[in-house]
């Protein structure tokens, strides 16, 4: 990657705020549209021209909202495809979470589009402040400490890896249901109790806290009905959530669906790991 | 300690109300009062009559406010003299934190006082909740995660080493700032960063969150001008602190100073943890 | 999987005979073969008589010396055909490491032949025993504590998360060289520092202890001539191992290539992960 | 502290070589006597003349073999007095556990000597190369590995703790056998299972290892007799140790006593502890 790059970061929330001025703190240029709340006026552009030479244009995580850029930092409400006509065939255009339209637009433009969200890297990255999030929310919600606790985890995947490790390092007692048998070899090695996640509806009574991870049904009403009382349930699985929320409403068992953590409760942190993943992608590229 | 004990719970906030429920869960014999919105009826006394036949009397901590019972979770306004004029000479009375006062009019009565809360096992066990207490102040105010973060701890006593195990266990980078030479070893055991605590103000811009422990003047006006910008101090050390407050207001730094934090984080586990230090008490007294 | 079964476990080391007692101890009928030095006699068999009517026969791992049995606790040698003869078509043979010749004749044979060393979860099971071999041979080498020592764990697969999660246990500062983008964003998120493997020779010369984990040639001349003198060299990786066995004798470092480390240094713990996984198997074809 | 001081190390072990190097390449001026195969000749002196100038000198650990200079590393027999009668009045000498019969010369010549083998933070420091040692028995003794064993720790002071942090970090399911109500309080901060140590009888059928760091008499026939088969037992308590160990030898239970571990184990960093703890006295003393 070259040391000296041209960015334009335009759109987003403050996670585009902090890689605009964390990509300036390395020693790039960069330029931002749409995020005047976010950053200071030396940063900012008043219109797209120049962009069309940025060796980088980096729109935010959701890109979209509707057919409008994401812009929660400002009060322009720019077409995406404005966006798309101020950038010349060939250039490099990472996105967030790119819809099928953006795609189809900017491949007409002839644009390098890369989604930086679909990078493996940043998944695992993310990981962190998701995990933080829900252990926030955890200690906000429970009368007792995480420490001592007994919690269960529901999957062993990356977030799943990522509560395992934060919640025993708090001294949490932590089980992991899973049904992969390498996935329950893995809570073995990590030190904790194991459940079989097809079974589940026998084994929940004991926890103070479950965490799904899992996007797919996991805790119907049998599960639900089995819960000790004042046990919380916290859901991280993007939609339609892992959860019979209609269940848990009647049988009266606290659950709180946390999506998109990461943006919320650590911006900056999650707005590096959005940089060093464009670091890798240029990088990768050659540019 | 026998297995079926007659206790009295008088006043108190949920950490008694926790208390009496699991007294009565272990199969002793439980009567509240003055704690009506804490526990159900079963477990309400109307009146004081029937406490001189206790094995344990058990005040809130701390006891008193003013020269009355501390009793948040009851309409009724009980004076201090008139529980202790409702026992007997040499019934056990366990106080939390136990004025002169108090004392004074225990020992007319020729009350057997314990002041629990000069326990060290309580002590310790409520580092726990104080330290999760303190996470979660970070978690909340922090735009970064704790996990890669840079943290100060001041002070290596009993809250030290709680706060160094959960943030390093949430995979912080912990430093501790100690004065005595075998406090700053068991910082290097710990596989922490040692600063001196008397030359703190050369060190200290690098930190992202400060948590002080220590009932002394540790971060003054010199300490608090070298300070990262939109690092977080918080103090959790007893009056009067260990930050200069006035000074930390001009310099636009901003200081939590978060005291009692196991009732209020985590009223369940520290009630269990008073239950603990009750059954040591009455073990060591061959009751 | 049935409660009770009839297994035969025929052949191998101290992990064979573990295995045999702790199915013998989980209610099974459980009988060995060659295996005379490993197990009492009421599990010894006199021939292979009465295993065509086991639910399951376990040859060890590696299954094979050369075309006989691989039986270091008895004095027989028994041809590799001559156990296949005994069984019956259709029967299921559970086989560690199986060779190509074996699967062919088990295949002549009709036999359900499994090779349960291909299993991922067994490969998770035996990291643990594999990392803690390597710390003992560095425990037991360096003259320094790894506590506080500077390690470097090349590879982030399976053995190097074990690796890095027990040296880190230790208070060892660890660091994780790798080359895929995931791989170090893992590395960051367990607290490790993170070296790029394709540039480790600039970068070795911090280093107390070097393990290396991937199976192709990491550790050349020009890496190893910028170890620190006294830097110990463990390679775990299968043949032909990552070190330049040559130029590591010329330049003086101290190599150790350490393989099949679970069966030597922890025989009970690898015996009892093969017991998990045939009961896996057995599961998963609903023995 | 000042920056360049003139240290004489005389006599001692691997330790005291790793000492002198490393006071040498803090760019201190060092001379060593009786120490021949533990440095090289620039760091050797041929006689003592010159040590009477030299702002520290420093004896070993322990500093005697009856009345000569404990010198594994010398062919040379020194006797003590013939070292004190180098030295001028008010000289500092540093002493590793200094004897009555020492302590008594020294005063004769009005020596200042301090025994830094008495300093708590050394202590402290040792506590980390003896509970490695000790892992490592465990390690080369046991056949199954720490980690998922059972291990019980007898005893929570300085030891017990760091054999806490470093078998639970290596994934060992970790209980702590102790008297007083806040070292139960501790054990349970750090996540371990407790026992009365009063009633050890009763609990040790569970355990896979025990090591015990209490210099009284832990482990009788009566205790010793509840083992499970096959449970190792480490005494790490200085003489007369904690085991009964006539008693152990009659019954099978396999116990080694261990002493001494940092300076066999762990020379170079139980050397560079001395170091430590000499520049706090230095300092202290405003040298």
């Amino acid at each position: 990657m070259r040391e000296r790059l041209n960015f334009w970061v335009i759109g987003g929330d403050p996670r585009q705020a902090t890689l605009a001025r964390a990509l300036n703190e390395d020693g790039h240029t960069v330029h931002t549209y749409a995020l005047e709340r976010g950053v200071e006026p030396p940063l900012r552009a008043d219109s797209l021209a120049g962009a069309a030479i940025a060796d980088c244009v980096i729109l935010p995580l959701p890109a979209a909202d509707g057919e409008h850029l994401n812009a929660p930092l400002s009060d322009q409400r720019v077409p995406l495809v404005q966006i798309l006509d101020a950038l010349r065939p060939g250039q490099l255009l990472c996105v967030g979470r790119a819809a099928p339209a953006l795609k189809e637009e900017a491949e007409k433009r002839r644009l390098r589009l890369v989604d930086y969200f679909a990078r493996e890297e940043l998944a695992v990255a993310n990981a962190v402040p998701t995990s933080e999030g829900a252990i926030q929310i955890a200690m906000e919600e429970l009368p007792i400490t995480l420490h001592g606790s007994r919690v269960l985890i529901i999957g062993a995947g990356r977030l799943g890896k990522v509560l395992v490790q934060q919640l025993k390092g708090l001294g949490a007692n932590v089980s992991v249901a899973a049904r992969r048998f390498d996935h329950l070899a893995w809570a073995q090695v990590w030190g904790c109790g194991v459940e079989r996640s097809d079974q589940l509806d026998r084994w929940l009574c004991g926890y103070d806290l479950i965490v799904n991870t899992v996007p797919a049904p996991m805790l119907n009403r049998e599960e639900l009905s089995g819960l000790k009382p004042g046990c919380l349930v916290i859901d991280l699985a993007s939609k339609p959530g892992g959860v019979d929320f209609a269940a848990a409403s009647e049988l009266g068992v606290k659950v709180i669906w946390a999506l998109s953590l990461p943006g919320k409760t650590a911006p900056v942190s999650a707005g590096l790991a959005v940089k060093t993943v464009i670091y890798n992608i240029l990088t990768e590229l050659g540019v």
